[in-house]
């Protein structure tokens, strides 16, 4: 086994930074569900986090690393830190560094909702509009880099991002030390390489699986293959905070520790969200289903029956409350 | 003052008999809604609760009280327990008849949602249905209770339902020694009796403050005027768990021991709801928006700034999913 890009130390320091300042998210469980899975369910409600989502953690392991790091070299604090994400870790980034207080510049596509522009801007960053494509994207990120002096932190390649990711393991490993597995969704695969470096240096028995939709199902794919093999033609899903691809960082951590891959179809994941609402009053946005769709799929029968207390991460609630009518469309044929 | 219904050690047993057959709900902060109300807000999650809201407390502690009273005295459990609400207490009820191993009987309006019936059914109870008026109702519970031999389980004047929702509060006190008032949504009463009780035996310096919709302002006037004043012609509220009066237990207890009553618009409950949803990701029911919607009044205001730390109970999550058009009509106001 090849040494991996980050070990058990990162989590541990990634704890230290964000000690008192992020939520410890509860750990609940839902007696209808646990019937449902045959098995009992532990619901890490990382929705509940700053944010609404995990990406509090990462975002701001990130931000207080790189201002440690500047502090002990003598430097001074990073002028801006800058990200390419109109989603969570956009939000999380702009939280993180008002908290830090250094400046932090979004770039957004033009076409991004409006709702997402307003969190991002009502955390207090600077919205930098691009063209809603990847090289308009990438570009307009370096120029802001390079005309603020501030620094990149991707949302899931960024070593400090994953390992404060990480942290959501040791949570749980502390409230639920009966867990037998965690089920993480994977987007770039920054929170389930996290999870994983912890969970398989502590407690190698636990099993850590990945869940993704079968719509972006490139995690799945190099698995299987055994290489890196993004999306090229990543198709849409309703999950939409992981229809990116895994990457350099996250892959060989994927590769070496996350013992399978489950995908799950579209139906699934409204169907399993549907559940969240209405059994836990949980208001998780779809792509927090994933997790869920994943354990109720036939698919899961196959897991021993002796993986009794299984995690199950749900990562974020950051849902437009506008645009609802996919679930009120959904609920007839979800209650029966 | 004269002596009350109910005491702090019938709150101390309720507590040991509802030990390890709840969830203890999480007590969750919220930085934006800190900032809105000007002091530091903590939500009792009783939309966490078994069953979707605290209703559960009072009805096991109900049942539970019977069987132990019976064993007592040598005599069988009770036959079966009765109630006639569609709503939170009637699937508690089931829910804890279940558990406990005794027949429930549940008076239901042939009007009410079949959601709510079904949520019923699902607990394994047998659904009674009644003419959508008081007088149906009684009489069809009474001739139930002697049909069936049961018992029934009054959903806010019996005291052992009082005394469970009291543990509400022992549990607050727990989780937040520096809290300085609780605001508690009224209806019949009995879930702010309880608290009142219990906050004030153990804490009298901790504010507690019954919330009621302006609508249904049954408590308010009771106050006012010194006397127990029901609403004999309730306007309709979206807050319908709340509908209910004050009755002759819990109202000697609201007299003494509850600091004030504040009144809510429906607008302001709507928004308050909408607030939770979108800034807490919880899927309350609009009754529970009632409490954060007297926060946020302006007669809110006046209480003392010292009052810094307050604990609002959010009650319920019993919303049907399926009639959510009032709040995507409310987004756009509630965000300005």
């Amino acid at each position: 086994m090849a040494a991996l890009p980050l070990g058990l130390g990162e989590v541990r320091d990634a704890e230290r930074r964000l000690r008192g300042r992020i939520h410890r998210t509860p750990l609940l469980t839902c007696a209808a569900l646990d019937r449902m899975a045959g098995r009992r369910l532990l619901f890490k409600c990382e929705l509940l986090q700053k944010t609404g989502s995990f990406k509090m953690r990462g975002a701001l392991n990130a931000v207080r690393s790189l201002a440690e790091e500047r502090q002990r070299s003598g430097r001074e604090p990073p002028r801006a830190v800058v990200t390419h994400s109109s989603g969570n870790h956009g939000q999380a980034l702009a939280c993180a560094a008002r908290e830090e207080g250094i400046p932090a510049y979004i770039v957004v596509p033009r076409t991004a909702p409006r709702c997402k522009q307003d969190a991002i801007r009502a955390y207090g960053a600077t919205l930098v509009p691009c063209d809603p494509n990847d090289k308009s994207r990438a570009e307009t990120a370096s120029t802001v880099v390079q005309e603020t002096g501030g620094v990149l932190v991707h949302p899931n390649q960024e070593l400090a991002v994953i390992a404060g990711q990480g942290t959501i393991a040791l949570e749980v490993l502390e409230q639920a030390p009966q867990v037998n597995a965690v089920v993480v969704p994977v987007g770039g695969g920054g929170m389930v390489a996290g999870i994983a470096v912890a969970i398989k240096a502590l407690r190698p028995d636990v099993k850590v699986f990945a869940a993704e939709p079968s719509n972006v199902d490139d995690c799945y794919q190099s698995k299987l293959r055994g290489e890196l093999t993004p999306n090229l033609h990543p198709r849409d899903t309703i999950a939409d905070a992981v229809k990116t691809s895994i990457g350099p960082n996250t892959w060989p951590i994927i590769r070496d520790l996350v013992d399978d891959v489950l995908t799950v179809s579209e139906e699934e994941i409204k169907r399993a969200t549907w559940l969240v609402w209405e059994r836990m009053k949980l208001l998780i946005e779809p792509t927090a289903g994933v997790g869920l769709a994943a354990v109720l799929s036939e698919q899961f029968q196959a897991v021993p029956w002796d993986v009794q207390n299984v995690c199950i991460v749900l990562c974020g609630g950051n849902v437009d409350l506008r645009s609802l009518t996919w679930l009120t469309d959904l609920s007839g044929k979800a209650a029966e």
